[in-house]
């Protein structure tokens, strides 16, 4: 059965040269289109739900196309408010090997940054909807934007729905310390915290021991201590941690564990040979709620996640464009590659 | 010295998306075209024979195209028969690491698939050529695409020829039941049988204990016994295996092994990181049928055809575009990609 | 603070098909500029010196255009001279996983190897310049080439620059004879001598022993040796070696050596995933000239040197296009990709 | 304020060479999709309508491609039913100056094509609804199509919609008798009948003397005897006839007049300059239908239709994507071309 | 001899749709950079003068390639400042036929729109160059850049240099009223004023009778009386108008004339087929520079300038990519195309 | 029924910016093959003839693929001779509107200018063919070509077949003076000299009166002169004279005119808007043999020579790819470019 989901946030246009071009080299850009909470409601509506994308867009050509890609896969997008000056860009040049991919943002004073109180109408968009999910990008935008992120989290609540977040830190927009007071208050409202291997750590200074990130070595026992301990700082039902182990730009290790403050789940570790591994959180998040708004026992809705955003990583541009079966496929240990004929 | 192979089967236009695109992000497909047996013709052409591709195509652009391919890769097209509506078509998804490759098959309906007994003057085609060779994809096609085939290698054995078969089953065509019938008795007229790890399985229902084949790991005592079985059924004088293990959809072990009734042949096992799977096992007939109509060692004849095949992988499109002194680089060891310069 | 180095020799029109097209299959060609010297150039630029290239160039658009790219990069082309009929060219084809990288030559008869002495004002080019770097492609251009060279070094000398010679030997270009005959002249001028893990013996008859480099094996220990003969032969102050581990054509094991007739520094040994290992010595030389102008440690030197040729092999072209920074960080060993926003 | 229009058909995936490659000479082929009716679909969605298509697509990810960018364009598919084998597919070469384009039809066997009765839920799918459009082409494709479009006329009909269609003769898929016979039966129900300068002598043989619609003049006075013996034989309120004179591939004069039974209204003529003339007529269509159905005057009816389909003729693909504002710009005058900014 | 000519103003990322799709239909944006001033100082260098471009640039890889890009075409950017967030970006869709071509500005808080008094050395600049070029877009940019554009030409006049305007006015960035009110000051220092046939109405209120710029008919005498009106506002030495016939987005009639206050000179009109129009009226602007700078009798001046704009809008991108023998063969009057060879 | 004609020159890589770039702005060339007599052998070969196509190839990829394409057009290419360094080269850039296309040659040293006196075996080669065409551009190569060139007229003459020659002067390869000397030489074998508008005054000297080929204007009374006095000269039995009236690179009228000593025959004449001029000579060559060796009406053989050259200008590359039901339909009239469907 279809299930409804709201995300709200920034949806970009996304300008990359061609794999592996500098951006010196570029001579023609590969435009798409993306953004944290956009790429949630495009996974979770390829995997048959009911998505709705909330976000604020200039009425001009490059607007209007991020509004046709979002409803070409399906996507609702009648909540979306008409208004700013510019759409956010962002430029990715992609990494290859020991070369790391190089992100340029190009988002500041886009219409979702310039938003304020009351421009949107938060009872009807969650009206009969059973889901919102928020990531930590969007209050990150501008003082604006954090203000009506809180606004839209509590206006869930207040209206019943289940209420997700991704903490996705980004330091180019804002600073730890800003972060942490922004988030703190956010997750009061929030059901279940998604981070990745870092995110606990620069949102609100919760650490694994004894693990680098950019090592490319993850030990499975800290993350368990960071699940308890943002569990307790979030005060939420349930914590997901993604877990990349970033051997190099083109080969990384993937897998998650999920804790509801009884149990610790772990999934299936992954090796990954990326063609573009941006978006891979979104699917994860989208994954798990997928699994968890179905009522999945929460071991099968993580397994589902992590396959989902594992291949996710192997799909080009910022959006996990692939169905549920496909997924269930990847679970099932299907990852041989063979053709079917 | 030059030999004539001749080839019978189906050449369709393949599109495919940009590597790693998916479907639904394709705005354009690079056209190739290709088949099981005009894929064999282009390769023993390119190895430097004169090869006859036997085929039905509609005078039309698209199969003229088709055509024009055919001979700028040197393949003869004089035996070719013009009429029918349509060229057959499939659509390519590249599957990049844990994502398959995804086949779509448009053929239904094709100028091939249409044929009728008597629509090829099969003693004129066969009158002075070495060599006949078809694969399962043929009879697969229609009732009367089965009827031709086994009219054609009637009159390949009887005009005095070696003819080869490669088993290559395609569940998207037939049942394996309606396969094992007329594979039945097209074998019989068959010196030589090539099948793939999983082919003798679904066709004639000959087992390897203890593989599975989406596993990635493949016992080659087993293949032994599968090849064994698969002479005696056939009643041919040789039976040649590949043996895929499919690491991923960019990763794979190649290898294969031929038997005579008397000694069994193994090959070296190759590591490939794929370019592109389509065609590897058609690569290997042309290895195959190359060696041994010179008239080399079988050993030397397995290595040419392993190594060829391996070769065609690391190509975009079906076709193996390799001549003999390159597959002989690789069959003397040096697989190390240093530029020559 | 910004150096000068000055670079002598050919920049020719690069023509290489999509990866990883075979020639045949090419409709259209990547169109870039590149040569031994003129790449040295392009990296010492983009690491922030002043570099000037200095060669021969017909006046048509394809020489101007060749010209354009290396103002592009920065590179001071005021010493180029006019003149001549053609443009050098070669094409490229990438190779893949077992099967090589294809070059075909057509350089002869370019402006560059039709050069005389005279036609370059050295004391004017050289005049307050700190360092000249030229590679053995340059003299096997031709006899006039060859002579040009030696006219070159010594004047560099003469005005009191360092000089260095990447030995570069290319058999596609003269035999080793002609070789070692002309290089055994030319190193005389030379303070620091670079060379592959093949040059020493290719060109001046230095055998590592038990090293055969098409099996991807490199011992250490009879580099060390090399290096030594290397040093007593030409009488330098310093000899470097890079050593590249042929994997396959994708992936490659690359470090380096560095000799000062007292100490032996060895690098780090990077694995890279390929995208275009041509330029890749190149970049070496560049990195190791740009360390020790700078006057950094030898170490630090050989340690930049090798992080920035391996880097150069995940860029698409001949050239380095890499800032000091990015080179730093892998020197500190961040080599995860992670992306940074 | 928004009007709902329903258009039932086909959509095919398009396949068109660069321009101006001939079909030999394309590696690539453009993928777009469109047809007929819904070619008007999305053109009304565009103009600010809730447009509905309805045909029927195989479960495959050609076809989920097709409604992809059916919904990209705002159009609403949720009637379109899932069945059939293949998607159809036509191929288009692009013409230029003397040389014409080329169509190569190849949509048997589609999933349209192989419709019956009661297939599509008429009755829901025309409630609340205001107008249904459907072209001669959609009869054309098979008995089963021709049933159900007659099926489809009188639903419509029954719940009260207004009805247009566009003959739209298709001489590769039927002949003029068959053609005739349909097509009178059909024109039963219809409210406005659509035409272009040969359609009502192809199909009901009612012809304007002394023109030669293959010589590029177009004689007015004879199109209004056309339009009243259309207008007679259809009983229909009203007939609208476009007018192309077709100097060459690359350049077109382009009007229409239309006759309701007592005045004549004729537009202005453009001279275009084509970039693909492909679903010109179905931009008229849904530019008349646009002016109609917000009851506009018939003179500004026709003007905006004639605006939007020579708009539609600068445009590559089928579809018509100009908004309102952009038509009336043009209907205004300003054909200029100037930059804004 | 070669001159030396400053100009100042904004360098913007130019992205643009393939001909001649709409935005919405843009999966690829060809990415050029381009900008008033720019386009002037590429054109100058490419006629063989040394121009120096003067703005203020994002010290990121968007800032870095566009003045790769600048150095590519031999323009000097030493004098270019580092700072800013970003670089402007401006949208461009191709019009055709009667379609306009469709500019979006993304150009607000850019680098140099955020420029102040005292950030550029202009003496340091100026000292011994020979002219400065402006046009009306740099001070429209923001309140700092018309002080800064004011403060430029003061020390232009200062240092001794000619000072040339081109009026520029664009409606996206200021309204008419802000503009007489800032380009009236500016032009007290400008010896060259130069405008297109709508410039000096908008901008200063100076209209020529019965002309509609967007009928595509230009009334000669009109424009004499505007030429005259304008120099005597402007107190100018000089003013040069271009007259674009916008037949439509595709062919446009091209033409000026210059008054100096004594004679009238008019050019001969060229019949262009338009390939990119943007940079047309910089052409222009370049072309009379070059003329002038180089002494040339002023209706030489004209003439050079009128076939170089009209080269120009063959060529794709904002910039004339053109050297002075081709715009002098234009002159002379071999506009035939004849291929030489 | 299919006649046998043999052509003999040099076949050249072709490498073209995209349209409508300059070659500084290239950074993929496109990459087809062509030169005179080769373009003459494909059209013939795709109207339906045996066509040989004779020349020497260097032995690497890019000279077999170039075979590849003559063999993909059904060319027999069995008596190519391989030898040689380089496959000759040329560049082109696209002209548009005012601006004219730009050729670079890169031909000398290439492997067909290397010919000697002996290399072809020209019995076996016109054994059992009609008709030989050379062109006055092999024997331009080089005094080897010319003399092989002279070699093979001599024996076609001896082997009794028609000899056609279009005189086809380049001014890039020779002077007038060596022009006259060799092909007055050469036109004594010939039976029917093909000439553009300029050729006759270039090579012979023969001059129309009152006629410049740049202005556009084309004076068909004079060319009736040049037609009698270039018969006269060559003692050929026919001259047949094409005349193109370059409006601009982007249109040109284009027509023929043939005398046979008794009668003058004129074409219609075509406005064509230009895809691609370069090969329009050859097309016509093709076009006036076809007709001619089919024993064709000579004023058919002109007028389907004529529609064969016009259609030619419409497709890109230099290969006339029509076939001749194609240009029959022009010949009739039919040139409105309206789409078959």
């Amino acid at each position: 059965m279809s299930k409804t989901i709201v995300t709200f946030g920034e949806i970009m246009l996304r300008l990359a040269p061609y794999p592996y071009q500098r951006f010196e080299q570029a001579n023609t850009f590969k435009a798409t289109y993306g953004g944290g909470e956009a790429n949630v409601a495009v996974s979770l509506s390829y995997l048959g739900n009911q998505a709705y994308f909330v976000t604020r867009i200039p009425d001009n050509p490059i607007g209007r196309s991020a509004i046709n890609r979002l409803n070409s896969f399906g996507v609702h997008t009648e909540f979306i408010v008409w208004g700013g000056e510019r759409l956010g860009i962002y430029f990715l040049e992609h990494g290859a090997s020991i070369r790391p991919s190089n992100v340029i943002y190009d988002r500041a004073h886009s219409a979702i940054a310039e938003v304020e109180l009351g421009m949107f109408d938060w009872p009807s968009i969650f009206k009969g909807r059973e889901w919102f999910h928020i990531t930590g990008i969007t209050p990150a935008l501008s003082a604006g934007a954090a203000q009506v992120s809180i606004e839209a989290v509590q206006a869930a609540k207040k209206a019943g729905l289940m209420v997700s977040c991704d903490l996705n830190y980004r330091k180019k927009l804002w600073s730890k310390a800003q972060a942490k007071e922004t988030m703190t208050q956010l997750v009061e409202e929030v059901d279940i915290v998604i981070a990745n291997e870092a995110d606990a750590a620069d949102v609100f200074g919760i650490e694994a021991e004894k693990t680098n990130v950019t090592s490319g070595v993850i030990d499975l026992k800290h993350y368990r201590s960071v699940a308890q301990q943002l569990l307790n700082y979030c005060k939420a039902q349930m914590v997901a941690i993604t877990l990349r182990e970033s051997i190099s730009a083109s080969d990384n290790g993937w897998s998650a564990l999920l804790y509801d403050g009884a149990d610790f789940y772990t999934s299936r570790k992954y090796s990954i040979h990326i063609v573009d591994r941006v978006g891979g959180g979104d699917a994860f998040g989208a994954g798990l709620i997928h699994g968890l708004i179905h009522g999945w026992p929460k071991k099968d809705a993580l397994d589902f996640a992590v396959a989902a955003s594992a291949l996710k990583q192997t799909i080009p541009g910022d959006m996990n464009l692939v169905r549920e079966i496909e997924v269930l496929n990847i679970v099932k240990g299907d990852i041989s590659g063979r053709v079917q004929r």
